[in-house]
């Protein structure tokens, strides 16, 4: 659905949505023939999608693989080719960092450059985080007039550097020229609008290299991806109600305080997660819940404990639904499946349970039995519009 | 996916993608309750279902009945609304001419006239080919200073005019007024642009008669679908990979270099076909297979005969198999229900073969199979997206 409709025919309700995002949930067939869903032993997703319906999503098209970053936007209503978010901006989200309006991103690499300034090792031997850290506090010293420098670290090697200030533009070349054996590139303007931010990135740069320089490891730094915030209508002037994001890692809870949620922070484990979502159940009228643990063991290709995942998901359900939501939907932000140990272009599994779905008869919630449901397949950034539709919270199009 | 998309995600890859476009697959239920796939004797077809995944693609949209032109531009993955090839163009590439960009085609039609100038038979009684190469061999004889003109044979009384220099144009109003016992309309220009260009037509056509009035049958000539060539964007830039196309007929091979594929020539079956993509398989990363039989069968209503073509289809494709294709893609440009003996509407089924295949348990290639299957139905234009994904051609969106 378009914003401005979403705009004109939202409306408030009475009633609670709660969309749990299982991270990197869909698969394909494993060594037995089965994917990770449809080998898991499901006790209350099964149930769930007898009494409800299934679905699959697109999450931003036909063949195409999402990050973490699109995945979320679509699933949060945004079209994820409108709403790109830069690898810098996405980068600072993640680390928590609050992107304001004027600030411009870039995800930083601390390297090893030689004599010549060559690059002799892009990830300076994936230095320590606590070693970073120490860094960037170093770095902090540099300052210039009228614009606010941040260096966050990140992990290992890398860290985020953020300029702040009226006029600055992400129209900065990359300095790190993705090989080594040759010195970095230098951070010139791509348009004429990023002449002033460039200049002052190439002093970042030079000061930088000058606090370094007695160092053996990490005693250069490589940018890349410079870009700003992207400008999202907020989430809950769109819907006219109160949302709220509930998740362990920063990046997920970044992506949806730029969508204008609420976060909830505190939870290190799915089981705090819901204890927050518990303790916040009066304050909010939906909920964004975040599973990590599908899409670490899909990534890591092993197919044993992204199933095992999804069973502790589903097992910790029960806690959910005694909250009494009036709509729960369980779907992934894109597939991971085990065996390519990667996020991929299927389609993702989608469950929506609420009093005014449409049964499909479906017995049991797996990708096999999504392609059949009711929902059929569509893109991902519907999700939430026919979720609120059943919560009550869309009003009819026309007399 | 949008070309912009594609040019953006597309990566070079080591993998091999074949799509074996068998002509007008889809059918609709003959006199036994069955479609001709469903009446067809599969072997390897339903092997490759049950080992891959099924689908269904809409060639141009709900309900619209494609022309070979635009089933065949759309798998190539170019939306055939946009990229329109007018019929000039289609037919002057249907014979195997290269069209350049400067040319302007129309298809001609060899008619009769009466003393009167008016039309009595706007075919001429269906004049031999040989007669009709003859006359165009005489209207060569018109000439234009700086612009060259070619008069083409194609079929019983039909050729192609194409006028070839800087500055040409389209906009040229068409001369048949597609009915007999009126005279044919004048070449007048359809927009300021076209005014040097019908004033051409207008001499060419009086130069014409000159030379084609002595006689009885085909003394006059009409003209229709004025037209340059379409300004595709070219498929190996956009995809970043060596394309190649194997077919019978010119005009699926004028269709595939319209696009930047690489025609293969020299094929007059479907086992020169196969050895042509056998011979020259290490040179290319993608190869269009064309099979007509299937459309030729169906166009002629003959229900039995296609059925025949597509167990042929199926006993040939081991050839393609031992090749060892990574992703391999059996679909249709359109749908040719026997019983209809034309084109159709219908959308048309599609069998997706490859290692990262999410399987739906099928276990035959039909069109009922394929509406269960795990792609859905979908735009024909985005096969070819999803077919590349499978063979680790595109790269993920965002981070």
């Amino acid at each position: 659905m378009e914003l401005d409709l979403i705009r004109r025919l939202s409306q408030p309700a009475d009633t609670k949505v709660v969309l749990c995002v299982l991270d990197g949930l869909g698969g394909i067939q494993g060594p037995r023939g089965r994917t990770e869903l449809e080998e898991a032993n499901l006790v209350n997703l099964d149930r769930l999608a007898e009494a409800g319906c299934l679905g699959r999503t697109l999450p931003v098209g036909y063949g195409i693989t999402p990050g973490s970053g699109p995945g979320h936007i679509a699933l949060f209503g945004y079209d994820p080719l409108t709403y790109e978010i830069g690898r810098g901006a996405l980068e600072a989200t993640g680390i928590g960092f609050d992107l304001g309006p004027n600030d411009v991103a870039a995800r930083g690499n601390l390297c090893d450059l030689d004599a010549e300034g060559r690059i002799t090792d892009r990830r300076a031997g994936r230095l320590p985080t606590e070693e970073t850290t120490r860094l960037c506090e170093q770095l902090r010293a540099i300052q210039f007039p009228g614009v606010e420098v941040f260096v966050e670290p990140v992990q290992d090697q890398r860290f985020v550097l953020v300029l702040r200030g009226e006029g600055l533009s992400e129209a900065i070349a990359e300095t790190d020229p993705q090989r080594e054996g040759v010195p970095p590139i230098e951070a010139t303007p791509t348009a004429p609008e990023g002449e002033r931010s460039a200049a002052l990135v190439r002093e970042w740069i030079v000061k930088a290299r000058e606090i370094l320089g007695g160092r053996e490891r990490g005693n250069g730094v490589l940018l890349r991806g410079w870009s700003k915030r992207p400008e999202m209508p907020p989430f809950p002037e769109l819907w006219k109600l109160r949302a709220a994001a509930v998740t362990v890692y920063p990046m997920y809870r970044g992506v949806a305080k730029l969508c204008g949620m609420t976060s909830i922070e505190g939870a290190h484990s799915f089981d705090e997660e819901l204890a927050l979502v518990k303790q916040h159940w009066d304050e909010f009228d939906f909920f964004f819940v975040h599973y990590k643990y599908t899409d670490s063991a899909g990534e890591d290709g092993d197919f044993r404990r992204k199933v095992e995942a999804i069973n502790q998901f589903d097992a910790a359900l029960p806690k959910l639904l005694e909250l009494g939501p009036n709509v729960l939907v369980v779907t992934g932000d894109h597939s991971t499946p085990s065996v390519m140990a990667a996020h991929s272009f299927h389609p993702v599994p989608l469950l929506l349970w609420g009093d005014l779905v449409r049964s499909d008869h479906a017995h049991q919630f797996s990708e096999p039995a999504c392609v059949q449901g009711e929902l059929g397949t569509f893109p991902a950034k519907e999700t939430l519009p026919i979720a609120f539709a059943h919560a009550g919270r869309l009003a009819k199009y026309g007399a």
